[in-house]
């Protein structure tokens, strides 16, 4: 997640830099044409380019609103995730007789791992990296196995907290309701990895870049008797701004891909971890994640 | 869906060849006309096509909108047939007593049976294709009896689990937990099934296409000052640029109608079967689904 | 709900006839007075008619959208209906012991009638038409007293299955849970009746109305230039465009009315009989409803 | 709610007549000062009142959207009340012992006056206004110990249920499932209060109010060479396009404001009372409310 | 919340002073550069500046939208967090023995201290403060070792919930609908901090910034003809608007910064404690809120 600090112009300039040199070579190009074949060109009317530019912001709006959507349902399912885990303790406690203290911190702490394992097979990277700081080395065996290390975490919570119910440390109904709890984070976690593996439809990109191109040669031809020394720095300052747009847009609508743009799963993990914890009556608890100089992972 | 892979150009360009030549006729009869009555055509203010511009461009941005949403809430509801799936598995390993572990797989596998079945169902085609990898004959007996396969498949399951209350494998609390999942699953069935059977408004459409041709016209007669040989192609540049928008949206209106931009079912499915495999502690599974060139489904 | 059939062209034109009638009127009056008092008109630049275009695009991209959401909600009200539908009967022969088959039929015929009275209540047509078919004389007797007939028939099955709990055919714990359902059926009559009984903000239509004869007038005097042999066919064609979509929104908004592009609600509750009848293993199905030349009802 | 029938003229004139007023001295007032120094005015181009335009087609876009969900949700509000309004009497009925016929009838006979006095409340009106038909002296004198009426009445209700669970006539399981329907009406009367008691953003119409103003001062200028007799009707007409969708966003947003666009809370309370008493096998029931000569309340 | 009071023209002014500064002192150095090189600056076209302004109201309109959604979401918040407290001292008053008492109303009490402390914890104020009136000072020492003050003061009622239980004042049953609402205190306060503690994708508002300077620069060029006395005030009336419109999105989008924007959080917890203390009968009430000059906290 971008942070309100000064976010670094190279950043934000690295992220256009081929597009805009494309426009450049285009802008030379047209202008290099015009000039040689000037009696052929006929003179563009200045509605061509604005035609197409009702296109493109269409496109953009478009674009521009949904890749925010899936950006917002990804930090949505996050939050859902923050709110579950404290919930999931609270039950524990409440529910579970208090002999089984033991068994709730088991089952509490492989919540945790099972949140950092998320982040990080979201991420695309090792699901299993740090997790021997929460769960047992029978658990890593265990889940070692699975294509999906999460999933595998959230079966050993689920069958422990059946047995509890066997071993008479649970009510059957008091199970019921913990039950509803494990199925929100089955649905979470769905629900991330959807936004993970559905690609946005490709299309809509490919037009957008096409016609900005279009837009920037009939916008190039119409504005032919302006002086070139002017005429290149226009086109690239609008075509920017398009692309700039769509940048932004095309890093949202991704929020699971190690970008600083991502959601900042590492920072409510931890975040989880603190409030887990707590609830726990535990003292040593991790630092809230620092951010980086002007991202959050 | 549609990869992040190089998209063919052909694929895109195939979408709108019709469209194209009819502008292409439409622009040289136009050209031809204003030509030989040149007198008694009156000069069109460039005002014209763009009124005409911006009733096409409120269409286009309610149609591009809401088939999106279409398209993103059917991959939800694909969405949240995986997560109840994996729930499913949880549910009955927590809730059926030990002794019913032979159950449990019938259940798991015929659960995957209606994954993919549903998929062929919506695709329209033959929903019973390679079931008996999952379920037994008898029970392909019984489905084929139904119109609604899936459904019929989904009826199996309810009756065993019911069965499995009945013969004491299930207490009455956990097997109501169980009961609301299926109902979920009867739920995303017909939200699928909603999205297929429903048209999306054919007016809009129909206004979508005369718009840009009476668009067409009037700006060919606006730009008759140009030369054909400029203003032939650039009819065509904006028209198609309309019409490639026109087209993606009402593709992206029907996820299910066997196309490269479907929801990707089959992969889905084959993902769900990897899952449920591995929860019921299988090591045989079978490999996630390669995708096709630029498309999976 | 019209189909991807042709739609003929009387139909749409229909639609519109008054309005472009006016729009004719208008545009021949204005030339009339601009022709007769030329001297006294000023010149109109053309941005007057576009500052009105403005206003009604925003308008009309306003009505598109909110329509199309009252059209689609209708529609997922339906298809709630059906799955819901299908998770009761689903429940029924689940929950209800083994010896009350006949009570489970009646209740399923008696909401099958519940379905079709529906539609036909919301539709403002008769609500007991044809439910002889499904429920008893002394049934329809008693609903007849109702001014909410689908409403009395809830209240049967309601009362009946609950009479199922006293005679010891349902547990309390599978009676709430049938009951749930019970409810999502009383949500989803009171959701379609609210968009049948709610009107769409009048204003709104009015103004919109009125603004596109304002810019009829102004756009007729700001063409004074151009032959009226040319101008009358242009102001018609653009005025077309926007009533054409304020028509199109207007139907869409009441997706109750017993027109071409209703929800086809004869077609779901047929399809809903279907799929009941077949989960009670009965083999004499009614077929799908056949729709209409270019829409289903 | 406005109904479909012909809306007066002078309902709609009147909301803006003052806009109108101020748009009429701003334009007299700059013809009057552009003609006398028509040597210091410069030549006022077009665009600039088309950018402020765009600004305000921006505001008033969002604005239209966003008060037309308020009151779409205020109108799902008391949807909602209908729904579960019949809902209550339906599981009363199903889940309260046969005995307590005389208790059934007063709780639903006190929700009946919960629903009156709620919309009485939501207007500002005297929220115990024609209560004794439904309740009795003794719970009036209860409730008006408290600010909040519909609140007290629910507490009543909510009482006497747990009272019939403690006198054995509910079940503890069945209990819970009535408190869900007591929670969806706490959360009703919430949702309902929360349109009522939040203002929509005011900086938004201010800002709106002052770019019409500017937007008509620039015109004016631009429009300087067209005669005054032609000029400030051309402002008014404009202008008050804006000022129309501006109004008529403005009266959307307070749904519960006793005005008649008004959600019409009176007519629906009525529509309960007589479900709710027609369930209850009653015969003498109220006629519908009859709607005002343009709207119902 | 901002009230429909009258609000001060400074406090409009002062926000974006520093843009209309800078735009100044932009618009001055391009006049002075142009009225020094005028043979070197180019004729700019008006279409220039109309296409930035088309990338400005595609952002604008974005944001404008997408941060009211923030706003209202945290309103839905805290409106559930009224909803879900009625509800809460209700199911108390239900579910729990008549012998607890005052058991329900420390409860109760502990809740009331939720809801102002989690409103000062939003807004980065000291989260104890004034908490001593509800809450004992035995509560105070364990929730200041937490670091979220609310979640500690939930988990005490969650644990004394579950004690009522366990000393016989509650049923299982019951126990678990009263969980129901203690998650939803948690996911509302999850929902809250999420919105809190989620910036705002921060390029928007970079590309917005610099997109209106450009705008400024290439209409400044585009009017060189114009009087520079009427130029600069054209300029910064533009730009105040798009700037005006920015601010007030961008002070939306973060309803708990202790501004007069804000959520009224303060106002709604003070609400909260009257409806309580209502409910457990109490006639000691405080008053409700009164609000600052022109918002209310």
């Amino acid at each position: 997640m971008l942070l309100k600090k000064r976010i670094p112009a190279f950043y934000i300039i690295k992220k256009i830099r081929l597009e805009v040199l494309y426009v450049l070579i285009t802008g030379l190009l047209v202008n290099y044409l015009t000039a040689k074949y000037k009696n052929l060109i006929p003179e563009m009317p200045i509605a061509i380019p604005a035609f197409i530019g009702t296109a493109i912001s269409v496109i953009l709006s478009f674009k521009i609103n949904q890749s925010y959507d899936r950006w917002w349902e990804a930090r949505k399912v996050w939050g859902s995730i923050v709110n579950e885990s404290r919930s999931f303790v609270l039950q524990l406690q409440s529910f579970v007789s208090a002999q089984k203290q033991s068994e709730i911190k088991e089952i509490a702490y492989r919540h945790i791992a099972w949140c950092f394992s998320l982040g990080q097979s979201l991420r695309g990277l090792d699901a299993t990296k740090d997790l021997d700081k929460y769960i047992s080395q029978a658990d890593l065996d265990k889940i070692k196995k699975h294509n999906n290390k999460p999933l595998a975490l959230l079966q050993l919570n689920t069958l422990q907290i059946a047995d509890l119910k066997n071993s008479g440390g649970l009510e059957v109904f008091t199970l019921v309701q913990i039950n509803t709890t494990l199925v929100n984070f089955s649905n979470a976690m769905g629900m991330a990895e959807r936004i993970k593996s559905t690609v946005f439809p490709q299309t809509y990109r490919l037009f957008l870049h096409f016609f900005i191109y279009i837009f920037v040669v009939t916008l190039a031809i119409a504005l032919i008797d302006i002086d070139s020394f002017f005429e290149i720095p226009l086109l690239l300052v609008i075509s920017s701004a398009f692309f700039l747009l769509e940048k932004s847009a095309t890093h949202l609508q991704d929020p699971f891909d190690n970008r600083p743009t991502d959601t900042a799963m590492t920072t409510i993990a931890t975040n989880i971890e603190i409030n887990i914890k707590q609830l726990l009556g535990e003292t040593e608890v991790p630092e809230p994640l620092q951010p980086q100089s002007f991202y959050s992972l």
